[in-house]
């Protein structure tokens, strides 16, 4: 009998789940939002992932429940293990990637490098925190906030009064940095950990852009310092399955950390064609507590460019044949999403021995699809 | 609207194209032979592919229809062709690939390099074959072969007897051979054609055992004869999707054809991890008139090792855990098939600098699943 896996959720991250997923023989499902999603080829129910039930009988067929995003709530996740179903990433993990407040506490415990942060649940204290971090901060909901939604960049309180009634909010420092980061663990259940090489990504509008693999100019010892960081939180947190900790490299050369997620993210794409194990068969080898394989880059570089829609994107297919014209080795990864303005619906991994060459290649072939 | 692809047969080379197909945005649809087949996530329909009314119903809603297999009777072809269907490869190519009689007339026609043959319809002309080349022959029956089926050594008329009765059979010289290679050809109906490195296959029971990609000390005037072999067959013949020849390399350092398929093939499947355009991608951008991609190996060098299921193989999943701790670099492909003796349920992907060692990883995985 094929290992029975369940993803909740129907965006893109579980629908690049099905090829690794395919290849090892697994049984794939997916508990999709509503029908045309994503991921509708492995869809096997449809609901709201907040109802219990709904989660609960899907839950009751397969090995393992993980999840296209980390939005499932606490007492469900909770009740799902008190149910005797393997939840990976479990809830005591998850609830640092859903409340990045408790995230930042729990960073502070482990010792984790940070910016200076406060919780502040009014005026005065986000006035105080300013006071003491130059004048200018990140805020935070500390909930519900992806793709730069939930942040505001803010020097008077007045910026964020429509938040405070929404509960406490997270003040962090204007971090001063060079340059953005990502590094990439796998766990699974049993303790083996596996790391990828830290790459660098482009934020354009606090969305994910590019990303270069591994990240230029990484010396060693930023290597190091990464992959430790990025083991630490892995096991400090409990982590299953793919962890991504989002980096800041500052102007005096620390790293300090911005985000995580729990699950295949943006900024590890570039595996699907660049290493030899993808974080998105990693990760069903690591929620099903599998071996996990080599994260060995298979080329000196790869690069990812995403593809956004445009306001004048009329169809991914009407661009396709131009792009895979012009550029025969690119890898184009489609969404099977609507191309609203804005919208993540796709990516192109290059790979290459020269680093300009493959990243003008990936540019390039993601233009074919903008307008 | 998604380009719509449907696949005729649930085997393991339409399971293969399912990866590819959901990274291109493309909805793949499947006519399974029936329920729980290889290809079954895509299944969208169950039948008899050698019914004309559950074929055209299936490849009503599809912009083009390709294979898992070369088994689609001529009529039900030539029917969908004359409803307006495109079909890829069509009727008129696929015949060759369906009658290996008609293969080699054709291919005489051509020019391609062939061993000795002759059209045999009763025991005088076989015994005047042999008599003509050394005293033994193979005798194949024209029409439905595959894996050493329909496949005899003999070296006197009465040992295919039997199979006089079902029409005129194929003799063919037996090769004096050094090794067995492929070559694999993509074409798109509006005539861009490329070509993969020919690659050295190992061949035991008269099912393929191993390949190796590129073949080992493949001469630049070997890589080229076999490709020009290639390209001519795949333009004399209209074919259209992946084309593979099998070839015999003679202890003379001739090349001749030995077999086609009209289809990804065994042969090709070191592609999916060693090469940057899978074949299953190539097949499906062919048969859409899509643009080509690149041919070329991501590696020095590529080996690819079938799993057969064993006289006490119990299943896959229970193998997989060890296969994945010792080789965390090799790529593991199953079918979803239950493994019967002799059965292919799966092969193993393992790419290197070194032949050697890649042959060896190869191996080692792939014993994982053996007796």
């Amino acid at each position: 009998m094929a290992l029975k896996v369940g993803i909740v959720g129907g965006g893109q991250l579980a629908r690049m789940m099905i090829a690794p997923a395919v290849e090892l023989g697994l049984d794939v499902r997916v508990l999709a939002e509503e029908p045309g999603m994503s991921a509708s080829l492995a869809a096997t129910a449809t609901g709201d992932y907040r109802d219990l039930e709904t989660v609960r009988a899907f839950a009751k067929d397969v090995d393992v429940v993980t999840f296209d995003h980390e939005h499932v709530p606490q007492e469900v996740l909770r009740a799902l293990v008190a149910d005797g179903v393997a939840v990976h990433p479990g809830p005591d993990a998850l609830q640092f990637a859903q409340d990045k407040l408790r995230m930042r506490e729990r960073l502070a415990e482990l010792g984790a490098p940070q910016p200076e942060w406060a919780a502040v649940s009014d005026a005065a204290q986000l006035q105080a925190f300013l006071d003491a971090n130059g004048g200018r901060a990140v805020v935070k909901t500390p909930r519900g906030g992806y793709d730069g939604k939930g942040v505001r960049v803010v020097s008077s309180p007045e910026e964020v009064a429509d938040w405070f009634e929404t509960g406490t909010l997270l003040a962090e420092e204007l971090v001063d940095f060079s340059r953005e980061l990502a590094q990439q663990v796998a766990r699974r259940p049993s303790g083996e950990l596996v790391v990828y090489p830290v790459v660098e990504t482009v934020q354009r509008g606090g969305v994910c852009a590019e990303v270069i693999a591994p990240a230029p100019h990484g010396a060693a010892r930023l290597v190091e310092v990464a992959a430790e960081i990025g083991r630490s939180i892995a096991e400090g947190l409990g982590v299953t399955g793919m962890l991504a900790v989002e980096l800041f490299e500052t102007t005096d050369e620390r790293l300090v950390v911005n985000e995580l997620a729990m699950r295949p993210h943006n900024s590890g794409h570039w595996s699907q064609d660049g290493a030899v194990t993808s974080q998105f068969e990693q990760h069903l080898r690591a929620v099903l507590d599998l071996p996990l394989g080599d994260t060995s880059p298979r080329q000196p570089w790869a690069v990812m460019v995403n593809i956004l829609g445009g306001p004048a994107t009329d169809s991914l297919e009407s661009r396709l044949p131009g792009a895979l014209a012009a550029h025969p080795a690119a890898k184009v990864h489609t969404y099977g999403k609507a191309p609203r303005p804005g919208r993540k619906v796709g990516h192109v991994n290059t790979t290459g021995d020269d680093l300009d060459a493959t990243v003008y290649e990936a540019r390039a072939a993601a233009a074919f699809f903008a307008d």
